[in-house]
């Protein structure tokens, strides 16, 4: 399907924020198998909007636009649509409870421009905003599809993962496609392309599109068959035959996250789980706790971020400290045992290192060790990172979640 | 002079780069007064290129257009524009000379290919490269500006700066436009808008243009004047008026952050800080430690996420959490004093609540305690907040950050 996207907003047009909506959605689109051949990106004004909508109606089949979907004067997308393809607005009942509930909920004063976030093209199918207020929505008219989206990324992300893109997939093809994502971790997308480079190109159903996400890369295979058996025993086969090569790297399924097949181990195993951090400064308990549920595995976390606190809270003998650092595989060592021992943990993961943009006196920006520590035994993880202060940060935090998963699978 | 930005690169349609170039250019013609109306974004296809340079020319004064100037077959930029504009390519000695210089010094191979970057559209005046080998051009034709940037950000953004905004700058003979962001929590968009609707609506120099971000909203003015003196008396008065009706909700400038202000109050104070965090798991401590330096006011945090580790690493009393349950004032507040009392810090904030899906049998989800202890006093912010379990979360740490410089300027 030929497809483009709209972005709408002056402040994109005034270079306030980046279009990362049009990259987040090429790439699910091109992993699916759109063909996406323009972007455009035009400011909060009817006339202009409505000129780049009947043009984009002229060369593409389906027309997907992202915000002004918001309560208002300037949130025109709506009322433009409408215009575009001649369709009515109509109030869809349940987004319009949820606001009001939303409004009920906080005790907030609801202004009456609010209610307007709940009109949607008449006829069309709503796609739910499970993070905000304004609902997307799909259309048809004359043969083309019409999706519109909320322009945050928190809401339109989700929102596209969800219901969008399973919405765009039932109208595509013949056949039906049915679709298979596998996670990896800890191998770059040239590397993991590399590794299965004869697959990737040889092989047409399933197809095989490796995607670079944060820090990760995913591989969505997508098998096109009218049997539902057929098509999951295809994925089967592929499926294998990829984690023979590179098995050692994969972690999960679909929208799973490093966070929660970490917690499913933990729970598999009736273990629990205590951190200490200095690097991260909180940031392994804060993905942790992301996932609803992470309090029945995970105690708490300590964040010593700096060594006075590490030897005032964790009790890190002052030596070590002096001796090697607190950036070292030593000290790492001391706060993982001493955290599991404080908190009465099964495991106990550390994070100390140097983010940058300085170095901490011993060690450069990018150093990074984590201890994993259980009764049987403490592993230290010595990393060297590249990357801004965030960067590293961020990653440290993905490689503790990923080692200690594969730790406590290969201790069961 | 209306202005519109064409990226060239499959790159942007399958989503593997943002379109970050469209971003900066965007910011610097805004604050230089052009107006851009459009960005569109096509791939190294020169019919579909073509098609939307003469779309461009139809409705825009200038048209600048990045990438696609490189050595390999995809790089068409060049060649479609001489056919859009009706003029020929020819070599632009100097800059080939730079290319077989570059080889010469690296000693490295050049292929035949990469004295095509060379060639402009005859007649342009050249952009230097400093950063690279494809330099840029510009050129009139008809009546329209042509620009031509090359794609890497490393190459354009300096270029530009350095040689293609003056270069249109003479042609246009604006004012230069200031501008100045106020950033504000704890107010709505629509909100914001209403309490400042006569101000925006009637004011056209400055101009005042609110813009939502992650559960913040910015206000951008804008004025145009020959004299800066001028200019930021302008943006000054202004400022003063929407201070007036707004300035409680009121927290920095321009790209300034939530957890910078209060960094800054903190280092202006001398004062440090530590946190207790249930409810956010450690997100409160990540945000502070974000910021460079702040191991210099930022003690540290004790993750608490079950009862047992509230009274086994804070001393929360067990009776405290029968009576009242952990998501309470009295738990929030006896978090927020053990914290700082273990810590020995100036201030310790505490975070506990209910984030969802479900309850914790006391409280629904959304309600949130935060407390603020310092050796005057220790303060209880109750909220009621909305929404999925990370908003929850996440509007609970802006709160936090936002409440905790707030009280740190007031107790100075």
């Amino acid at each position: 399907m030929k497809t483009e996207i709209i972005a709408v907003g002056t402040e994109l047009l005034l270079g306030q924020i980046a279009n990362t909506n049009a990259q987040f959605l090429s790439a699910e689109l091109a992993s699916a198998g759109f063909h996406v051949y323009h972007h455009t990106t035009v400011g909060d004004n009817p006339d202009r909007l409505l000129e780049v909508m009947k043009q984009a109606s002229s060369r593409s089949e389906c027309i997907i636009i992202t915000g002004g979907l918001g309560p208002t004067k300037d949130d025109l997308t709506k009322e433009t649509a409408a215009a575009c393809i001649g369709r009515k607005l109509v109030y869809d009942h349940r987004s319009l409870d949820d606001i009001l509930n939303h409004y009920k909920i906080t005790g907030k004063e609801m202004s009456e421009n609010n209610k307007k976030q709940a009109l949607i093209l008449e006829g069309s199918l709503v796609l739910p905003n499970d993070f905000g207020m304004a609902p997307g929505m799909v259309t048809e008219a004359e043969n083309k599809t019409w999706m519109l989206l909320p322009g945050p990324p928190s809401e339109l992300k989700p929102m596209f993962r969800q219901y969008g893109l399973p919405a765009l997939l039932q109208k595509g093809g013949k056949e039906p496609v049915r679709s298979r994502v596998l996670r990896f971790f800890g191998i770059g997308e040239s590397m993991l392309e590399a590794k299965l480079a004869d697959l990737i190109e040889n092989q047409t159903n399933p197809t095989i599109a490796p995607l670079a996400g944060d820090f990760e890369v995913t591989l969505r295979l997508s098998a096109s068959f009218y049997s539902t058996e057929e098509a999951e025993r295809a994925l089967d086969e592929t499926e294998q035959r990829i984690l023979e090569r590179a098995g050692e790297f994969f972690y999960g399924y679909d929208d799973s996250t490093l966070e929660e097949q970490l917690l499913k181990s933990l729970q598999q195993t009736a273990t629990s789980l205590s951190a200490a951090e200095s690097l991260t400064g909180g940031w392994f308990g804060k993905s942790v706790t992301d996932v609803p549920g992470a309090s029945k595995s995970f105690m708490g976390s300590v964040v010593v971020y700096n060594n006075n606190m590490k030897e005032k809270l964790l009790g890190v003998k002052a030596e070590t400290i002096q001796k090697h650092g607190a950036v070292s595989a030593e000290c790492a060592a001391e706060m993982a045992e001493a955290v599991r021992q404080k908190t009465g943990s099964g495991f106990g993961i550390s994070f100390t290192g140097a983010a940058g943009p300085d170095g901490d006196g011993h060690a450069k920006p990018g150093t990074v060790y984590i201890a994993i520590s259980s009764p049987q035994q403490t592993d230290v993880l010595p990393l060297q990172l590249a990357g801004s202060r965030n960067r590293i940060r961020a990653l440290a935090v993905k490689h503790g979640l990923f080692a200690l998963h594969k730790r406590i699978v290969a201790e069961k």
